[in-house]
């Protein structure tokens, strides 16, 4: 029943993705929708299933989720380019800087950003619901959501010492959290409802997302994965699981699964397809 | 009287610019600063005027200003990168990626434009007034406007034959005229009044001012500029004086001088200082 949701949440998110880039030609069109192709829409389902717990319409929550993952997406191109993280795969295909070339990247991630707010400002909800949505998403995508955890990423990379928990944990809240949240909670804001409990449910989420992350990165399969893997042992970066070990960060992980689901009490059995979430995000294999 | 107006609108914008970046801290927060500061402001300028024509506050139309010079900023950080047209110098101080290094240029241009959106959807505006600026600003800035611009630049310096006077006006308006035009309807659009009057006017305005760029980029001093210059002269691509002759883009920036003028026609007296701005576009010497 979670594939099911998950399965159906990844074609409603490319369908309303493509309409949203349909009357768009030319290069940088091409790149926008090849790089917005594929992945686990971890974020669109997020946001769609909080969008049915609070009675909001398919068709609104679908732009909501193409909006994140829009912004998800400029994020990895421009991650991906030689001066960040230099990566040359992502999700099994050439990135963007090396399919086309880096100009193209810079200016794909920039269009897609702008597209991100251009959508949610042309959504059908209610203008100051809209509003809500294009404030939050740009605080968790700015400079002290997304942006701050990219920047305290890379000075990670040359810091004399490695991190520490609590500074991994608030690079992890910036770098991948900030969206995880914004997307968790996208659908009480789109009913303007109490956004606590989803809130609370996406925090949990999103660090167990990045432990099992950082667990995959040593125990996982490359050719799955579609990315390079290893990155962060190679580099001597503090990950959870140099900090925590190898069992102490899966039982963190698990603990975070369970505050998760927790915290989701107030919906029932309604939000059963949001706990599997949390267990698929820390066991899924890719 | 116009000089007054542009030294006001200069030191306005950069009170509302401060006052948007006053939370954020850290080395992305500095180069933000650092490529907020300086410049003509002439789109700061030109929403305040717009916006003073239709009696909107001066603090709403500030917050406006400020959230286009964002995005006028953003959009030359990038531009300036080595992967795009690899410029050292802007406004007379180093670029981003030479005072700091790439990751820092990609990431701090990123972060203007979300800043950008999250201004105006905070503004002290009517939220339809709110969402119509937001939605005509990623118009602006995105994939058919600032960006496609930017690609069809890009595309024209590989380009077997150079561009004609139709491919360059396109460019243009795309390149520079979008956030131009932009800035110049805001007020209207604050006040939910027509814009017509004002986007010809900045239409208009536009053009000369590309125009009187390629003038300047063969008559001017790169000193004062804070720039270099000759760089499309040098690199053979298409101006509107390689294309015009040096007499024929000076007689063309005068009669859209002339142009722009008319269209503020119905503003009479009141639009002075647009009209003096329209000539202060071709008669600049940086």
């Amino acid at each position: 029943m979670f594939q099911d949701a998950l399965t159906d949440a990844q074609s409603r998110v490319q369908a309303a993705l493509n309409e949203a880039m349909r009357p768009l030609d030319g290069v940088i069109a091409d790149a926008m929708r090849y790089t917005c192709t594929g992945g686990k829409r971890l974020r669109a389902f997020l946001v769609m299933e909080g969008a049915r717990l609070h009675d909001v319409s398919p068709e609104v929550a679908d732009q909501a989720a193409a909006a994140i993952e829009m912004i998800h997406a400029y994020s990895l191109v421009h991650d991906d380019l030689p001066c960040m993280d230099n990566d040359d795969l992502r999700r099994g295909v050439p990135t963007v800087h090396i399919q086309w070339d880096e100009a193209t990247a810079v200016l794909t991630g920039d269009a897609l950003q702008t597209l991100a707010f251009e959508l949610l400002s042309n959504m059908d909800a209610y203008a100051e619901v809209r509003l809500a949505l294009i404030s939050s998403m740009a605080k968790a995508a700015g400079a002290q959501g997304m942006v701050l955890g990219q920047v305290l990423d890379i000075a990670a990379e040359t810091a004399e010492t490695p991190l520490t928990l609590k500074q991994i944990t608030r690079l992890q809240a910036g770098k991948t959290g900030a969206l995880i949240e914004w997307s968790g909670q996208a659908g009480a804001i789109l009913a303007e409802a109490d956004p606590a409990p989803l809130r609370q449910y996406a925090q949990a989420l999103g660090l167990a997302f990045q432990i099992a992350d950082d667990i995959l990165d040593i125990e996982g399969c490359a050719e799955k994965a579609g990315k390079r893997l290893q990155k962060d042992a190679d580099a001597g970066k503090a990950t959870f699981v140099s900090l925590l070990g190898m069992e102490g960060a899966k039982a963190r992980a698990n603990e975070l699964v369970v505050q998760a689901c927790d915290a989701l009490s107030p919906y029932g059995d309604a939000a059963d397809n949001l706990k599997a979430a949390a267990r698929f995000v820390v066991d899924r294999d890719t």
